[in-house]
């Protein structure tokens, strides 16, 4: 999916939510584990009573691998109900990747061919040939991690060199010789709203993945305030307050009510920039 | 596996080679094609030739992900092979994972009890919730990427802070006390072998799993000369010099001459170490 094409998607729906698929086995309703396969049918359910209130969804990798081949076999299908249902979705594979220039190129393989997903969350800490087999294939994306949500992010991440230039002020700009913002994003975590500002004068057109805002702590308004661009810029990721807004039958109703909510705040913010 | 285990394993075979499972469907013999499951058949006769010669097997993730749901099906069919008939190996699935807290648990949830390796590598970018999930498991093990042997390598791990101090220096230092030489290793490329000393200095006891001897050009004589230590403290791993010695129907033969020569040269520089 091109660039243009998210904006536009994000300008239709009045929304730049992006659910996380956080899809945990333990904490699916109980009445889904009698189905031949609960966590497809659980993502089922919820993407198709949020569709119209979210521009992508985000599974994160972690909790198919869990599950074996059978998890593989779970995301697969939640893909391709996605695409063939809703080819509008931008789909991203949480997956933070990254490996040396031939291995790289294998899992960009595995995403973008086999998987089907228009994204792929990578590491840098391996530097340009780890990322840099994302980035060749056209409208898909790589969205590189520059500052995360958690609190080991201090360890490395903001550590300054004898410039003073911070390790993700680093990766931002080294980055960017890389790709460009039609085939990179960066992951910024909600939680760290007051560095927004600064990553925005570092790459003031790159689209940035946000996660953290709801069970993390992070606020919308903050992240739409100092993040927010002139085309929008912003996927923020909700995950477990949406797609566990409620562990009983109406578990799908709860999480469009939640995902209604978020998309309310969104439109007002996009409103307020001028951008619908 | 603890390490006294490990190296106790080392002495008996006179090896410390781990053989890298980087198995591509597009390299393996013609011939293997037409079994139910080529990744494994390829798998399970380069390891019951090569099993006596080596200590560790380390498929590489992206090779088996790259197959979609089957590629996870071949990689647990070889990872229950190794242990149902060589229980002695350590196994290493190389994944390079890394995430918030709870992600990380998940990663470790299906790599230490879904697909019962010995050990994962994982990414140190995100800091120590990213890491530590993974040394909760008695026996298991994390190995945290430190210098790896890529160009890339060259962008971020080698930058410098205020105080003179690398980010792979600063990595080696700062995760010691997220856990200790019997649930922790670090990678360390051979293609910077030169540096090894200088890393034996900060982590004397932690065993190194070095990459990068063979194809990607790393000596293994200087390997030893600096990161040996007095319970041997390496896991060199060979991949593709090994697993496609031939792509003829003597493959497995072709992998057990090449496998069996650096086992005589590590024999040897175990000898001059005075460790069998």
């Amino acid at each position: 999916m091109k660039r243009t094409e998210l904006f536009e998607q994000i300008r239709r729906k009045r929304s730049f939510l992006c659910i996380g698929l956080d899809t945990d086995i333990e904490k699916i309703p109980a009445f889904l584990k009698e189905t031949s396969d609960p966590v497809f049918e659980f993502n089922r359910q919820i993407i198709d009573l949020t569709h119209d209130l979210c521009v992508a969804y985000k599974p994160n990798l972690a909790f198919y691998e869990s599950l074996g081949a059978e998890g593989w076999t779970s995301l697969e299908k939640t893909i391709r109900h996605i695409r063939t249902n809703y080819p509008e979705q931008f789909i991203i594979a949480d997956a933070k990747r990254g490996d040396i220039g031939n291995t790289s190129g294998l899992y960009a393989r595995a995403f973008f061919e086999k998987l089907d997903v228009d994204a792929v969350t990578v590491a840098p800490y391996m530097g340009e040939d780890s990322v840099k087999p994302f980035l060749t294939y056209p409208g898909r994306w790589a969205i590189v991690l520059a500052l995360t949500s958690n609190k080991g992010a201090y360890d490395f991440q903001l550590v300054a060199d004898d410039k003073g230039e911070q390790l993700f002020e680093k990766v931002l700009i080294t980055s960017q010789s890389w790709g460009n913002p039609d085939n990179m994003m960066y992951v910024v975590g909600a939680t760290k709203a007051e560095k927004l500002a600064e990553i925005r004068s570092i790459v003031p057109d790159h689209f940035l993945l946000v996660p953290g805002v709801g069970a993390q702590g992070g606020s919308l308004e903050e992240v739409a305030r100092f993040g927010m661009n002139g085309q929008c810029g912003l996927l923020v990721n909700s995950s477990r307050a949406i797609i566990y807004a409620s562990a009983g039958e109406d578990f799908a109703q709860r999480a469009r009510e939640e995902a209604m909510k978020v998309q309310g705040e969104m439109e007002e913010l996009l409103r307020e920039k001028g951008l619908v």
